[in-house]
């Protein structure tokens, strides 16, 4: 058996690389680096691949998704601001067609009233909203588990 | 030092008593008993104690936050379709004010309009939905996370 | 053959015990009981069982849902208030899948603003309303007919 | 005394002349013509002369109204699609002043969101929605139980 | 003269049970048991026997209304969150059909958003909020007021 | 000079055949009869041609419109419930682009709230509403003299 | 007989006193000095005392109303802008309780949106818009018919 | 082969029989008769049959609709401001369930609000707007394309 | 101790000086003035002066506000209908930062849809509506109330 | 060339008299007389004449535009809250047809919801907004710029 | 005459390079090569050069208006999904001044409710939607024709 | 002293490097190399350094912001259309932490409803809007004040 049997494409959004200096009460001290050497490390552990980029550019996330996306088994987004109006991307990930999860660091269902409408939604398979750094964690962990249950099925 | 340092409150809202019964192909095969099995188990091996609870009653769920949310340290609340108008709910979570994350079985933000709005978010730290009974347990380890950080940073 | 063949459940909600006194300009002079005798006596003309229930609880008639409608062949329902904020309700009534007719003594459409979004409507087969006791007794008819027309036709 | 002593007109809407063959999944085998012949037959039964018409116009429909209207003792009506905007249809019911029924074939409040508002109710006493060609027969029954109690009150 | 020609039910919603430890800063620092006592001491200067209950469900609140309501002279009510989608109350008072007041600790038209519609209001006399427990004294004062306004008038 | 040099086309919409008897409360005891003879006799005082016309469909309103539209100098408008959607009547009276007068016997803005919303307003020179039969021999007034300052002008 | 038995209020509300200067395209070249004028001088014809008022202040209307609205006999009112959210003035016609007819120089329905909406209409018995100088005078010959039929009634 | 081997119908709703004279600067010059002359012509080139008809009655375009409908292989209709609240139509159309194709002469959607809502388009497979007559012209060739391949296909 | 040690400023808005006569049923028989003495000599009872003043200009009841309400330790304002658009009454009160208590005489939120919202809630401490007069007595005495205790706290 | 060659109209609205007293934290500690002062002073180093006026009453403002609006080539308005509601003050500005620029010390667009929105804009050259008492001075050197352009163009 | 007398911008939008893989079913099999190929022999058979361009960046769209629109005689755009919020693509439209077809391989106005609206069509000249890549190619012949006719009354 | 001891960030949205041919009766004549050659001369004068950018994409704009936003000292933003759904650039601005200021060359207050919202304007300190190029010179020249006196503060 090869040794990374599944691709997982990890999608940040605009201003996600400012992680660690930004409003950290609100989105905490980790960088975007240390988050993502922490997803490849947790993938290598299950053999699983991690693949992370970051674009403050909608364009440039629908293309990574394009380009990315079909050789991968599954997506994690958080696509940052433009979770609430980058429709783009909704029609990106419904043409990728792979199973994809909607990553937040804080709760946007407890914040300004235009953060409480996620254009994503109705692409994603689920929701991780308002645990910091662990949101990624627990997102990746969740799509490793269903991707080795729908593997096991087929 | 005693062996179970955290008290993790479960409450299940209405109709969720039926999960492995009702609509199998949006709420999967698992019964509540064996979610509740595996909480409880999972919160052993981390030195926690799970207390589940189940109420077709808004009334009850609430007196079930008052009684036992207090000597809890952190909560896990799936209210059924009571997320989307139990402002009671959302009351007794603030007066409680212990740490609590939403958890639903299926995206709620894919479904009915009337499914995308929750009273509770605003009371609660995160949000977990669209996998299954999955949806739980990573709830749960988040939990304990967040709950030993600041144990250990107090 | 079995003298009740088909078993009808019949839900009353919130304050439809006061029948007869609350407002009868509105609701008319009949007692609950009185619609309820008529509705067992009705039923047993055409071999049915009708069990009916009063509660100003919706979690109740969420248990009650649970506890008699997965053993009976269709629902009656007239949740009073819940009609129009009981989604709770809603979720239960999907979850038992058997057919369901609301009912309403009134013409809850010709009221206040409020009373003319039913929450309930998308999982019932049918809307009686505006007859006062009739409203009840007709619907009895009609899902005695239809469940009789299905039975024919399996 | 005279055979019949009670006049029902039942008046019917846009499209309902296609029924048989309209989209049978959703309003049924039954055509026109069968509703209106067994209107007519129930009605007989109960010493009631039963008149039926049709029109796909909101003005032959008023003007069927006025016509017949005066010399009915009651009405039931089904305006098709334009249930949901005919404002002169209501102002014609209410000019009429007769006890009227809406009626439909199908549950109109768990189908497309501008097919739930009915601009007839307020001039309507009752609804009954959801039963295919039995909502007419079941109408016809309640109007006439409703006018043979007014009768024997006055 | 009867010692108590008055009969006052007060009836608490969800929560209250937790006055004086839920968000002292917002509700003070007086528990439900002091206000209980003090409105019981305060009715019997005036001949008024005061009844007070709590509850977390709506069903148990209507039972209440039902079954203390009718031999009660008038009401003071404080639903808590129900207060803001409670309809069955709503129903409840209305059919009970005495002179009710609407009760609330702080001043909920300087608050959320949700709290700002009472769905009581239209069911109620008049209405005192934002002066912690001295709204439920002033209700008090004001409700035996009007009642003996109204006796001796008749 | 010829005697008649102006023509106006009077034009009355739904259920307006039934002046007099329908809501004689609200809309008064004059017939349309009446009223237009007393149009007509208006008219022959100033030298103008009152030509009027009654219909329950808008189709034959459009009709009307198109027909004596273009040989008329001046329309006066009462639509009934037509004012409220009859968006094709609008368009027939932007497309005469005659001087148009809307007219209603009743403050249409102080009823039921659909009727506060003229579609055929912004179409429209003036409207009169609420003086009965009134509000047609102030409107014939005021057409005529505004043509015929229009024609002093020209 | 006296000579004038009828006292008809005129109120003029902010920037009428322009009129003649202020966007003449719109609202015309009369004055209000002669509309004031030509006003009396109708209601001489009509053993009708005109008085007229302007101002810039709606507390002024609202006194102007109190102090001579009790001793006229009906009012007509241009309330400018004031008409789109001036409630005193509403709460003001109320209070008085004269007929009180809505006087508008140009046809308000079909100018920006916000002007489509008067906050005096429901207290007022008729609306005349569209006319410029001539909705005033054909305004005072109908509220003087008006209040001599209902003279001549009583 | 026989030499029509399509039939399609033409719909033209209200106020369009004007074309030509009506707005010349939104709608063009030509005539309805020369459209309906030129889509007559343009068919026979493709073996194709053309029916044109034009109505003001909804009514009417409805019958059309049913008894041309259903031997026709296409449908172009303009319902022109039925286009906005003709649910009738919207329903008809779904009735006969042959391709149809929603055409304006101007683009809607750049015009005033409610002419950007079409009620007919959920029941269309296309739209083309803006380009006066050549939008039927357009249509009509799209239409015979789009059945010629279901046709070559089947 | 000196006699008054408090000062409190009662505002009264457009048309309250009509109480007493202006729609009785509504706002009952007492007249302004009765209410505004009854104020003061409450006020003497417990060492505190009240200074009354209406108006119907909201100009005039901000000058009131600056002129009198930085020498009064508390405020007591019924802005009449300026309550539901009065934004300056609003900002005066914020600006003053004196305790404020909002009353009304009937209860706002039973009645008209436009009454139901107050802007001026979001600047005051408690709202009282619905006891007639008594809503000011009530109000003065809580606000006296109010302000010992906080002098006693400090 | 004479000393003063432009005019210019300052006008303060409702509580700006309180400026420097009022919440420093959002308006800062300059007082109204020392911004007019400034103004005045601005003006002279720039041959402009700088009249200033402030009034809590809607009406004064509209009296006072009407008074030296005319006579005056610019117009600065800060209209307080009434920029929110104050549509008298939006058509008194359209009728003096003079250039008029927005003014407001603080973000209305970043603080509550109702202020976003302001009623003045549509008959405004431009807006300054946020920058304490320099959004006044720069209000004036821009339109004293703006004025100047246009002169040296005329 | 040179041989391409017209110059036609295509602009395809997010995600439209992945036509004939993504949701075929929704989007055809065709891919935009191969629409790009037959609308450049179209445009070749009509003396006419089609320049094609797509990308995923509203940005680079932006700028491709910019430099490539002015030099073209008239635009096809299909904004994918940013037809719904790419108000920088309609303020690009409008200053690059063009006639500009708006196109849509399936009828936007039948699909999810987001999809109804587009902010491009107020800039546009008319709109094509539902014919797959033939939407693309009736627009082109449309653009010649239209701009050949401009050409020609030129 | 050195020389530049404020650092200004100048960031133009899409379109506006058209300035000056775009539109020229709405945005004026002057081109945006102008503006910038004005804005840095205008720095000059006070010791301060102004860079310029001008992008069409947001996420170029996102990009500057992080890279120049830190080493500034103050911004001036004027996002085009992106002020209206620009999103990210309201979390860049939030992020980046320094006072900015939004510009806009006409008032977008009165033009196009949907330019009325800016989603930028919580972000930022203030606003000028409707100067042409007077905008951004005052701009810079109230940063620099605000900027001056925060430094003199300090």
């Amino acid at each position: 058996m090869p040794e990374n049997t599944l691709q997982i494409l990890v999608l940040h959004g605009p201003n996600l690389n400012l992680l660690g200096e930004r409003e950290p009460e609100v989105y905490g001290h980790t960088t975007l680096e240390e988050i993502n050497q922490e997803l490849i490390r947790l993938g290598k552990e299950h053999s699983t691949e991690v693949r992370c980029f970051q674009s403050n550019y909608e364009g440039q996330m629908v293309d990574c998704l394009h380009e990315f996306g079909k050789s991968s088994d599954g997506i994690l987004i958080n696509a940052g601001a433009l979770t609430h109006y980058g429709y783009s991307l909704h029609d990106a990930i419904v043409a990728i067609a792979k199973p994809t999860i909607e990553v937040h660091l804080s709760n946007i269902h407890s914040r300004e009233h235009w953060r409480r409408k996620s254009v994503l939604a109705p692409a994603c398979r689920g929701i991780i909203a308002g645990f910091g750094a662990d949101s990624y964690y627990a997102a990746l962990k969740l799509i490793m588990k269903m991707l080795h249950k729908t593997d096991a099925a087929a």
